[in-house]
């Protein structure tokens, strides 16, 4: 998508075509940086300081980790390094085990003087794959988008509330929950959207206002408070949210705060979908609330907040009182009921084992 | 309630018998700065700098700030004067409407000589009054609060979940929906308190946690988002609210981002109260959303954020991106069916039209 009105990726090879360049996202909305990846441990700290996050992207970079890693030597030793220490960057991220593991598979059984060039080329080709998921699931949002528009009599403005950032500095490319909102906006359909702070990390105030932004989609930020208030007002005309994992009953585990968006959802008749890459789905739990553990935080994210001061310096500043301790879980679970689709890059489905089971052919 | 161990209200006379002072709450939770005001426009200040703030709390100042006007002067022309000055600073109060029509009704009917003694004691008085009225809600709610203990088995820690800030400092001391809360804590009932930061102005991060803090309620900070996850895994008890506006028909107008609240307790089963004094019930409406317009405050207030650095500095940041708007409703609006209860200096009702009728002999 567009950055400074050219388009990008948020990693790729860089112009001598063996180093690999990204976006550092930890200055996201303040600066603009793009990084030099030379080497594995450089990969490494980039997954691990989060300069990448998302699912996808961290899978990417994790492919590319395993290249760079083999620029240098092309070794089983170097190959098993490379996996042990990417590993280590964010141990319960399932993308990155998934990359390392194909990439793995995928250059072990080669003799060593073939990996270097097949260890680029699958790392390109999990990109792509990425970026194709991605396009899939904004073609099929997209309609759904179209069509509650044309349903409401192609109105000026057609309001789409989002929370977090799910966009895509999230994936290669597209995003999950936003893509389908660029291909809508593309496409023609005036789409505005209400972008939820989403605090304590604010990634909807931060990266996603600063995608759309670049992009040129119209937007508006909000507090996580408000979206229930606009929606009782008529102003939300849908939500479209990501996941982190998706049960096989249809429950979806995101980022916290996502239930109680549903609930306002469910309570004014806004449609309520979650976009997710098939792979995010577990089909081993069934109970969201009860089987997923939810990762328990830094107090530090509530308790200090990063921005820029009028002189461009960023600054961290503590906002709660000395002794007052906070708690910070990171994720909550949506049940099904309030789930109206699941956009996938299959298709659209209901938020239930049947649905689920009809559209993935199990 | 406590400050640095001592008692305090958040207005007082000072020692010499006819300057007020306060506390300048715009520098909590970073810095507790006292305030002396010695005439009408200093109070007038106060209030409009949102020094004070707080319904109950600007009448107060209000009602002083008349009697330091008649300190100087106690002619008819400086009784209009303060009256019109007053008013001025945040004319959709309804609370300072109503202290400064006490006053003048009080006072333009006195001879001159007698206006200055009578116009401090009837602000004494409605401090007192505001005092009383916050004390019996308070005795109200904690019997609720007790009897949930109670029902529950006496757990070693009792869970209350409160958005905003309608604690002593938003009123002349107890507040009103921490009230209960105080009145429980010191009767022996194991309180602890989720505090919801209550984004955008944190009232709930500051200044909640402060006033907990310094009477020794424990309590812990949450975004706002993180109530329904906490709710849905049976770690909220009971929620208690305050209200800015109540309708004859029990819909609670409040902090932006309560009817999120009373939505993810209702779909939880926990109960959720709503305390008010009663001269905040507006019994001239009847349906909350559509008839109480909404306040939209500026949207500096969503993309800046103030606290202090590790130096003790009290810096000001922006949080957004250049370019990316924000929009910030101050308040919305949670439907009486919603609302287990509401806690008055009367007692306790139900959110709906017999309720409230059957409380106040209407």
């Amino acid at each position: 998508m567009k950055v400074h009105g050219t388009d990008k990726r948020t990693i790729w090879l860089a112009e001598d075509g063996w180093a690999v360049e990204i976006i550092d996202q930890t200055k996201l909305p303040h600066a603009y940086v793009e990084i030099r990846l030379e080497n594995l441990e450089q990969a490494a700290v980039a997954i691990k300081d989060m300069w990448v996050r998302g699912a996808p992207l961290i899978g990417a970079t994790a492919a590319y980790g395993v290249a760079l890693a083999m620029h240098g030597s092309t070794s089983d030793q170097k190959l098993q390094e490379a996996y042990d220490r990417l590993y280590a960057t964010r141990p319960t991220a399932v993308n990155l085990r998934w990359a390392l593991d194909e990439m793995k598979a995928h250059l072990a059984p080669l003799p060593p003087a073939k990996r270097r060039d097949a260890a680029y080329a699958r790392a390109a080709e999990i990109a792509d794959e990425d970026v194709g998921i991605c396009s899939a699931i904004g073609d099929h949002g997209a309609q759904i988008i179209r069509s509650i528009w044309e349903q409401k009599g192609k109105p000026k403005r057609l309001n789409v509330l989002t929370h977090c950032n799910a966009g895509w500095l999230a994936t290669v490319d597209w995003g999950t929950a936003i893509a389908p909102i660029y291909k809508a906006h593309r496409a023609g359909v005036p789409v505005h959207v209400w972008v939820d702070e989403t605090r304590p990390r604010n990634q909807g105030a931060s990266l996603t206002a600063w995608e759309l932004n670049q992009e040129g989609v119209p937007h508006t930020v909000i507090v996580d408070n408000a979206g229930g208030h606009l929606m009782q007002h008529g102003m939300v005309d849908l939500c479209i949210v990501g996941t982190d994992r998706t049960t096989r009953s249809g429950d979806v585990c995101n980022k916290i705060g996502t239930y109680l968006k549903a609930l306002a959802a469910h309570d004014n008749g806004v449609p309520f979908y979650v976009a997710l890459p098939s792979p995010t789905i577990d089909w081993k739990v069934a109970d969201g609330i009860k089987e997923i553990p939810i990762e328990e935080r830094s107090a530090l994210e509530v308790t200090q907040m990063t921005g820029r001061t009028k002189g461009g310096d960023v600054v961290t500043v503590t906002i709660t009182p000395d002794g007052s301790p906070a708690a910070n879980p990171a994720f909550d679970v949506t049940p099904a009921k309030y789930v109206t689709g699941l956009i996938t890059e299959k298709g659209v489905c209901a938020a239930s084992e049947a649905g689920l089971k009809a559209l993935f052919g199990r």
